[in-house]
């Protein structure tokens, strides 16, 4: 009996990593392929990239991309929906959504068992050389969530905010037992040879810290490729593009890295996550149990002049 | 003129690792001798290892331990203040406090050019085995706080400290630019061959990530030995005891190792740290700038019950 309680804790989770092209019903297919060949390895719980559906447009500020956008529901939950009942399983699809006119959101919407279960928007937006989401996607107004789906109580959070110990913490205080963050993180390839194993490397710790601080799985994916984005005029914006890292991921509670994909491939991730090892980390690393709450009150202040 | 005030903010940090025995006179003498040996190195800012003037006598609850307390000022802060004063450094003392008649506090004190700058008492208690230091330690009432001293500002929390991202942004918040961590932390050695080594990657990765959070350097020293605490009988109170682990280490802002010290080997540890790489990675990956404060409020609530 023990063992069978056990067993069924073990939960099989899917992460996806591909290229995309400049057609976004190329890559979605790509994307429900992958999902499905996911589905066909076990995967009960699945998360794609962040914005499978298009290019990482926000390279420049340019309102053509804006027709790139989806409403939710829309082309991209319609089809998952249909994947989620055929296989039983939940999605987390990261989408560019449409919410109303001049109203953009950076949004993943929780699928579970063909229905859409909830959405979370990106709560905090970059906006940094390349990297122009501000132009792009009105800041989340979700707050941060945890939602109870059939086979375990998943978060999710996109991209910026994994840089954010906050988001994090106030996902996992609803309970989230596993934290999913699809991204789309690259390198400017003139830094890549200064800069990018340190830029790598503290991407990856930043997220092996959200595990070890909240006794929860982290799993990662990220895209792949080197995108250039076209102008109006058929040149590139910018020459050099993004060279994306790759190299999706998947934590222990204890923040070891279980699998860590390869930069360039594209790779359908599946690995069994034991959700009795969430409530092993927050019994004997009870972090929960000793959080100072009377001394957090300036955490909500944008600095603290002394 | 520019390079004159970049050199400026090269300031060399020192932090010890050394084995204590169980008189706290033979202790003190020791620490003295490691942080004067920093001190000719060059360091201008020095942290002891967590209450460096005992054993770590928290692996029982037994009243005879609270005679090692001591007061602020006291014999460590006096002697600390004289070194302090002779090279023009800072100090940071991690003391067992007495503060008053079964009030006693886990409390950093930072010494700069000869005085008593401030104290900092530990906000976050454990109490696991062989860590009992909820029966020891008040938890603190100072907050997290920073200081001006001569070469940097700085902020200290302590040990247990380390796993909450809460503490170190708090303390960030008040523009530390270095978060020091002194530490006692090590295996039960039963559980050494089986937990070991994600045991203590747990601990550098939560600790690298508030360097990478805030884009600060963070400097922890941990203590060395096996501790096996005797009783009033002359016994051990645990035949294994605690054996530290020691790798005292520094991080870049970025959370890249500067050095890791050994296992088990007596270490001063000297390095230069260049402060303008705190403001370089706090412009280039600019979190601070869009924390979601207006979403934070929950992180006072113990748990969120959705």
């Amino acid at each position: 009996m023990a063992n069978q309680n056990k067993s069924d804790r073990i939960v099989p989770v899917g992460i996806t990593q591909m290229t995309c092209a400049e057609d976004p019903a190329v890559n979605r297919k790509k994307q429900a392929a992958l999902i499905e060949q996911a589905a066909k390895k076990g995967a009960k719980i699945i998360c794609t990239q962040e914005m499978f559906a298009s290019q990482y447009f926000c390279q420049v500020e340019d309102h053509r991309f804006f027709k790139l956008a989806e409403t939710i529901p829309g082309p991209s939950t319609d089809l998952f929906c249909k994947i989620s009942k055929k296989y039983g399983c939940t999605i987390i699809a990261s989408l560019f959504e449409k919410r109303a006119a001049g109203l953009y959101h950076n949004t993943a919407a929780i699928i579970d068992q063909g229905q859409v279960l909830g959405i979370y928007r990106k709560m905090h937006i970059p906006d940094d050389p390349l990297y122009y989401e501000k132009f792009y996607f009105t800041p989340g107004d979700t707050g941060f969530k945890a939602w109870d789906t059939k086979y375990a109580k998943i978060g999710t959070l996109i991209c910026w905010d994994q840089w954010y110990p906050e988001a994090a913490r106030l996902t996992a205080l609803q309970g989230a037992e596993i934290l999913f963050y699809p991204t789309a993180i690259g390198w400017h390839p003139h830094e890549k040879e200064l800069y990018g194993t340190a830029q790598h490397e503290s991407w990856e710790i930043i997220q092996r810290s959200h595990a070890v601080a909240n006794g929860c799985y982290v799993c990662s994916p990220n895209r792949i490729g080197i995108e250039k984005i076209r102008d109006e005029m058929g040149g590139y914006v910018n020459d050099a593009g993004i060279q994306f890292w790759g190299q999706s991921f998947m934590t222990e509670p204890s923040g070891q890295i279980i699998y860590r994909a390869s930069i360039d491939k594209e790779e359908v991730i599946v690995n069994p996550l034991d959700l009795e090892k969430v409530e092993f980390a927050r019994t004997h690393w009870p972090f929960l149990r000793d959080r100072r709450i009377d001394s957090y009150g300036d955490l909500t202040k944008r600095f603290i002049e002394t």
